[in-house]
């Protein structure tokens, strides 16, 4: 499994990825799953993937190889005009990385997997889409500012309670580290290090990017600091208490 | 969906269910998911299911009847001797009731249900089992104090930070609603009200049950109490600090 969350501030966007790939609890890897192409002053996108490590590593190589053999040169990711011709451009390439595995007639299920895809292009705003193996896609809106692929479900409570988009980048990383760390202590399918990286609105140029390794001090202090922080929040709760019954 | 979660602690049991099932998000019901079997002085059984709602009232019918009927009354639930009994009828009656529908050649997921059982009987300890749809089971331990059913992932991290085997019934309570109401804002298919039930150890009687519905004043401070704690406790976290880049 996986777990990659994208997050859209006023500031500008957030990623953050595990690296865990595993066939089976037996056979653990350690994979990156962020991939970022940068051309300084004209665009940063970013990509996270979650699902089967072939596929996504095909639509990465497809993607890659468009960018770089001249006569496969278009389309390229580097000529999109714009994020959403961009996400087209991915949508496709999964949807025909699929297809391609598909047609051998196994079960779809099985070779699936969803991206998210972030970044700005000169003449846009930063956008942040979710891409689904059939390759269409939805665009985060500030109703639903941010997108988990793969394991979402015991960290999305807390950035459901505590995200706000007037966030800063420092606080936007708390939040995913305390997603994160949840989703850490309760699936083993997911792993340490983690990737991170910022992209600042505006900026078209790559921003801040950290691996968070396995004893990376900070990320002890919020795994510890939280566990704590919460046993005092739920101290904190008045108790129930048990009606006289009648 | 459902969510249900068995609780055992060192001073008896604790369970509670929701009440939302639904075919398509467009049609929603009420149901009880919460049963109990108890004869003052010699048994409290509990059982909560989640699954196919069709198998799951077919299985409490089942073993209803049996209870009933006195030319079916063996095995009847109030005959087993043990409670590792009882958990070998409850698993054998959900395999059949699955196996029937099944043998129509339909797929099996679809008939699926899960069991958490639970209770004493006398001459034994408190035990709480949980019951999969092929009929077999397993029981709790101190490494695994908790059985939760249904949508369990959203609700599950607090659980595992604060439970702790010396806790009272009423901080059991308060565990069990937080965790109930982080699945209940991530997830439209579990759906108020609760239903809550706790067992005394050596006491073979019925225990304190409750519904807590929609408006319920103490689950609502509780709702509300714990997204201002987690605030509070999110607060309190020290900042993440972006090092000098070199």
């Amino acid at each position: 499994m996986t777990y990659c969350v994208g997050l859209k501030l006023d500031r500008g966007l957030v990623f953050m990825s595990d690296t865990r790939t595993n066939a089976g609890v037996d056979n653990i890897s350690t994979f990156k799953k962020m991939y970022t192409w940068a051309k300084t002053g004209d665009r940063v996108i970013t990509l996270l993937s979650a699902g089967n490590l072939a596929t996504t590593q095909a639509v990465i190589s497809i993607l890659n190889e468009r960018t770089k053999t001249p006569s496969e040169r278009s389309p390229s990711i580097y000529d999109m005009p714009s994020m959403f011709q961009t996400a087209r451009l991915v949508g496709d390439t999964i949807r025909h990385v699929i297809d391609e595995v598909d047609s051998g007639g196994q079960r779809a299920d099985s070779f699936g997997a969803s991206i998210i895809l972030g970044g700005q292009i000169k003449g846009g705003d930063p956008r942040l889409f979710l891409i689904y193996p059939e390759g269409n896609f939805i665009e985060s809106t500030p109703d639903t500012p941010f997108f988990q692929i793969g394991e979402h479900k015991y960290g999305k409570p807390i950035i459901v309670r505590s995200y706000d988009p007037a966030m800063t980048f420092e606080e936007a990383t708390k939040l995913l580290l305390v997603s994160f760390d949840s989703t850490l202590k309760s699936n083993l399918s997911v792993g340490l290090p983690l990737d991170l990286q910022f992209y600042e609105s505006d900026s078209f140029k790559l921003g801040f990017e950290k691996r968070i390794e396995r004893h990376d001090p900070y990320y002890e202090i919020i795994s510890e600091g939280w566990s704590q922080a919460l046993k005092l929040a739920f101290q904190s709760l008045p108790p129930f208490e048990i009606e006289p019954r009648s």
